[in-house]
């Protein structure tokens, strides 16, 4: 006690009076996840505001071997960020740009800088940081990188990993990986930045990175278009993609996905007489004038082709946004609904049709009368699959079949050689369940390179291994 | 010497007669470097034709405690693939596609499998596979993904690493490393393919990858440019990026390059009256019919910003094929001239042109009268800094002064913040420099993950760590 009392002594010393805080009330935020399903507790917030105080506490704490959990925007959907009596390291007051250079295409930002003023700093030097996502305005460069973040602009610019050309970390036991780097090259050695991408905080704390911006597009455009099957809209895809090398978001929504948004999200208008059993939204990117123009006859020659019932081009910004806005709301829209037992699944792209088949009839075998909504990216082969409450069931007696209706969809996608978590990570929530799917070689290799970085295990250790 | 005897019976034994030499005419081309920089030796040449050979082998030379080193088309530039009494491996048997699927835009091939038949093999069924190197009729699939291979397509699709879905390989104890997925998503745990790519055989032997296709671009043209500073080519690079969105490769080559090209290469030619400063080569893929106005368009502007002198775009292919000649004769050009101390170097692309001002200065200062071709790969930052004897100057006496010319100009790519190996590694050659440079914090984390993938240092011990 008297160690622990002196170790927290000699943190808050080390940052100052803004740079911790024992007050509940300040901490609280930071312990409820923001859909309510998790909470946490923490003796003591910790908030460094340069990478040297960093250092010196996650050093600290590792003398003392007192683990910490790492808390970005508080916007993850594992628990990963929740401190369950571990201190808490927050990265909010490490939220400078320190670098943007138009012509290496390159910008600084340090762990705690928000997405959205990644955007906006690449933005006004005509550049573009083209990932995006739902929670863009909280989520932080440092939580985006430890988690992979993914978003609706895989297909043309890739993940977050993609995105980043270097980066700096501090390792477990205080000292400093420094690997800002700008270069697009560098074949010396391992590259080691890519262990922290992903590692959700247990390989060290990702203070900075240097991510790469990508020039603006001269124009865009947004289309929705009527499905009847998954089939057409894989086939879809492929064919605009070569008519017009110029697709940067596909992704789809399930009838059902898109009557709740109908039904239980003000404002929700689909621009079709009648709800069709799939949608896709299509965003376009490209620096030519005529782009609407080659869109319109490459949708044109698919409907004939018969790969789409029905498609329409957005008229103007706000009919793009109107478009974005119900895909945006598929996840929301589900909670008037009851329970929902959430899938974060991808399968190789082909696989698209037959995964959903088969997940279909698994989940009517778990809880029959169980209500399906399939979304995402299809482009990617990562779909969001939600299976909600059949209607003649309770909550709570649903609930109680939750894990075996995860059990049951997950086995689905890994017999398609697919990932029970395309994009959202392991954290605390799928822990249990990759530790035991996860075949021991590669498990082995993660504790090898997880106890070499990280001896003591201070380091997010509840999280991922 | 019994022990080792036993060992190489039971690994003759297991590959049977097909799966080894001892024949010194047979293992020879192995043993020497193509450029006759090296050469080594071998007790056996050994060549499993299956993963479980691969594993069979590796396992029995881990339980001997028996060194190997591995090797594909022996196309390396640092000497990582020659044996130094090592049981040499080669994959040249690890030779099939095993899968190819237009949907996925995925193709698996085995490590043996020489880059151009994969490149035939995706334009057979009207895909594209972009990596693309002046090697690519030798150099094996294990082999580009060991060395993270670069080329002329980075700046659009990505080193080798971009191409990876997933990869196979065997551990230094025999075991195998079973990521050959087919996602495009996957965030459960640590990625440890990208630790497998780059490692130049250190880590494992990689016996396939899943490599990712892209579409064929609809139309593609090839422009030369005369310049007069590297300035302008970095103005330009980004000029044309941003009106066609369609820059594939944006290559660099200076006055004393292209002479000694057209001085030593039959058949070169350039389109200008005399030789520029400076000559940029740019290729242009995209799916509009129209490229080549559009190129030409953006070509127009660019001359009367003053970006560049002269500017021709290729008629036809036989013409793109001779402004490429020209850039790929850029390394053999140099050979007539005596002693070349060589250099691949990268930079943040804004400092090349800075880069280029100091090398100068420093090659002249060790060496002076030192002729320097300077060429490559501007839109990435890497340049290939060839520095040639002076013509009053002996080789014999050129040759002793190339450690230093080597120290002298890594000195200037490392004062901004660059790297002494954008795209050949570190091999053997660069190796005593690669510890000396590299942050001891960097390299102690290289090491425990050497040591705990491979903890008997059976793999390539004489390469990069």
């Amino acid at each position: 006690m008297d160690a622990h009392l002196s170790t927290l002594a000699r943190l808050k010393d080390r940052l100052g009076p803004h740079g911790w805080t024992e007050d509940p009330d300040l901490i609280a935020p930071h312990l409820i996840e923001w859909r309510d399903r998790w909470s946490g507790h923490a003796p003591i917030l910790l908030m460094p505001s340069t990478t040297e105080e960093a250092q010196a506490i996650i050093g600290l704490c590792h003398e003392a071997g007192v683990a910490v959990t790492t808390q970005g925007g508080n916007t993850g959907l594992v628990g990963a960020q929740i401190p369950l009596g571990e201190v808490l390291i927050s990265t909010k007051r490490l939220n400078l740009i320190r670098a943007i250079d138009p012509v290496d295409d390159a910008l600084v930002a340090e762990a705690g800088v928000v997405l959205t003023q990644v955007q906006d700093a690449a933005r006004q030097i005509g550049k573009r940081f083209p990932l995006s996502l739902a929670s863009e305005g909280s989520a932080t460069i440092g939580g985006l990188i430890s988690t992979n973040a993914g978003g609706v602009h895989v297909r043309r610019h890739g993940m977050m990993r993609a995105q980043i050309l270097g980066l700096e970390a501090v390792l477990a036991n205080g000292s400093l990986y420094e690997g800002l780097s700008a270069l697009r090259k560098d074949n010396t050695g391992y590259d080691l930045k890519h262990l922290f991408i992903g590692a959700e905080g247990t390989l060290g704390l990702v203070t900075a990175a240097t991510l790469k911006l990508v020039a603006q597009p001269r124009h865009t455009t947004v289309a929705l278009l009527a499905l009847d099957t998954p089939e057409q809209a894989v086939a879809l895809l492929h064919r605009l993609e070569e008519e017009t090398a110029a697709v940067a978001a596909f992704e789809v929504m399930n009838h059902l996905g898109v009557s709740l948004a109908v039904k239980n999200i003000p404002n929700v208008r689909i621009p079709f007489g009648t709800i069709p059993a799939w949608m896709a939204l299509v965003e376009f990117e490209g620096p030519n004038a005529d782009l609407v123009d080659q869109v319109e006859q490459a949708l044109a020659s698919a409907l004939e082709a018969g790969l789409a019932q029905d498609a329409v081009v957005a008229q103007n910004e706000t009919q793009s946004k109107s478009f974005w806005y119900l895909r945006e709301e598929m996840s929301a829209c589900q909670k008037p609904e009851g329970v929902a037992a959430k899938h974060d699944v991808s399968v190789p792209v082909s696989k698209i049709p037959v995964f959903l088949r088969q997940a279909d009839a698994e989940a009517d075998r778990v809880a029959p009368g169980a209500r399906v909504v399939a979304f995402g990216h299809c482009s990617d082969g990562n779909i969001h699959y939600d299976v909600i409450q059949p209607q003649d069931m309770s909550g709570d007696a649903y609930m109680a079949l939750v894990p075996q209706m995860n059990e049951a969809i997950h086995d689905v996608a890994m017999s398609f050689n697919g990932s029970i978590s395309a994009e959202h990570g392991i954290g605390i929530s799928r822990r249990d369940e990759f530790l035991r799917r996860e075949p021991p070689a590669h498990l082995a290799l993660m504790r090898a390179i997880k106890a070499s970085f990280d001896p003591k295990n201070i380091m997010n250790p509840r999280v991922l291994l």
